[in-house]
């Protein structure tokens, strides 16, 4: 067997006991035709609940513990989900890099989540010279899923068949200010229905905000977030759900966790924890 | 001597020494003519970085050992002071409710800070039932200090020095957007030559976000943060300061702190840290 590639990484064993209450528990039963994924919402952000500086921006915001463990996440999810809104902007890999996966180290595609991209009148232009699907041909992760309301073009679904991957047709709703809407339970069904047991989704910003929203977050089963001591400054992409109001039509705090963990990385803390529903 | 009254707080001894390293030490030397204080900013916030629902609204964000820890806080400094947006929409009481400091079971007005508001324009319509100098007018707190660049009104000044507070006049400019522009380091030095040698910095958004700025990230000697896992949603009161750019004009995060050390409180997280100058 060939060495691991030089960019595997490695997750130390001792900063693993942490992340597992908040992780899909090992060997989930297959889905049923009424299950959905377990889901794991996850991110980096500033101390001011930013992604990056601006959408596509590299912003070096976490330390290289805190990308291994993102890594780390991705052996122990089935899937990972993004927006399109990343995909168009990040050109994003979309493996798992850690020691011992399929590719580095590893047989197979063994530990390599599939990629799911959310893009509902399709507008992500990929390629095969995208980073996603170049590693999957060279058997260094898994071509996307891309969930989609609209009609893909025949050479674009040639390029992700021939891959491994395929287009997903879903119900898209647009809304009255002309943004698409996408009814989470339906995705979730969705991936349930190609095998999926569990989901890790990782942004955008648009994407993260939605599942924030009430009528989402009995959907997600764990948050983990990462909080890097900077403050980017105001015009980054902001983590912050719309705003919600009581009864009486008074503001009152959109999301709130409990069962709460903080777990200090290098100079950056990770906070484990579940929605109030 | 009278049972300490009701709203006593405590704030228990193990607590204590994570927060030493990053207090003013105790037994400061007299301020000299070239002395700045010691500055703590502190503050807390959501997870989307904000510090209340908007300005007034009470907003239930850390739980009780972050509030006895602020009082603990205050009783390690000379002074706290809070911008005029704050002071006019909270009406704060700006004392020291430890046990043991004065008017909470000890002598006097011992380990009671003086509170400092930055009123530029004389905005703040206090009178004698204003918080802060009832509490003053009982012995539970000192009368504040106002930095000003305008002349105050007779009766004002009157109530205020009768209180045992006073009128300090500070150089105020007008920018080109009509806001109100302070130096912070002839503000720092007016509360040296009055022989504060320590102030806790305390909000609201402004004047954080004016601190969290380049040129003045290095008259800040400490950064206490509360973090409570909670998002509030999109309108609130946001810390984030103003964007910045490098030399070739591509944004770059604003600021960033060293010597970071988090601490768990309940299910709140306290960071404390240094600004990068």
């Amino acid at each position: 067997m060939s060495p691991p590639p030089r960019d595997t990484l490695y997750f130390p064993s001792d900063h693993r006991p942490f992340l597992e209450p908040h992780l899909p528990p090992p060997n989930l039963p297959p889905p049923t035709p009424t299950s959905l994924p377990f889901t794991t919402l996850t991110f980096a952000t500033s101390l001011d609940s930013q992604l990056s500086l601006s959408p596509g921006v590299p912003t070096a915001l976490s330390g290289p513990q805190s990308k291994a463990m993102t890594h780390y996440l991705r052996l122990r999810h089935d899937a990972i989900l993004i927006g399109v809104g990343t995909a168009v902007a990040d050109n994003p890999s979309l493996n798992c890099r850690i020691s011992g996966a399929g590719g580095y180290g590893g047989e197979g595609l063994m530990g390599q989540p599939r990629p799911v991209v959310l893009d509902p009148r399709g507008r992500w232009d990929f390629g095969a010279r995208s980073k996603v699907l170049e590693l999957a041909g060279s058997g260094r992760g898994r071509a996307p899923y891309i969930l989609t309301g609209t009609e893909p073009e025949k050479e674009k679904r040639e390029i992700l068949e021939g891959a491994g991957g395929k287009f997903i047709r879903i119900r898209v709703t647009r809304v009255s200010d002309g943004e698409n809407k996408v009814e989470w339970k339906n995705v979730l069904r969705v991936l349930s229905e190609e095998g999926l047991r569990s989901v890790m989704i990782e942004g955008g910003g648009a994407v993260i905000n939605s599942l924030l929203q009430a009528e989402n977050l009995p959907l997600v089963n764990s948050v983990i977030v990462t909080i890097a001591p900077t403050w980017l400054g105001v015009g980054g992409v902001v983590v912050s759900p719309p705003r919600c109001h009581d009864d009486g039509g008074n503001p009152m705090a959109a999301a709130r966790l409990h069962y709460v963990q903080w777990h200090p990385f290098g100079e950056d803390m990770v906070m484990c924890g579940k929605l109030i529903p």
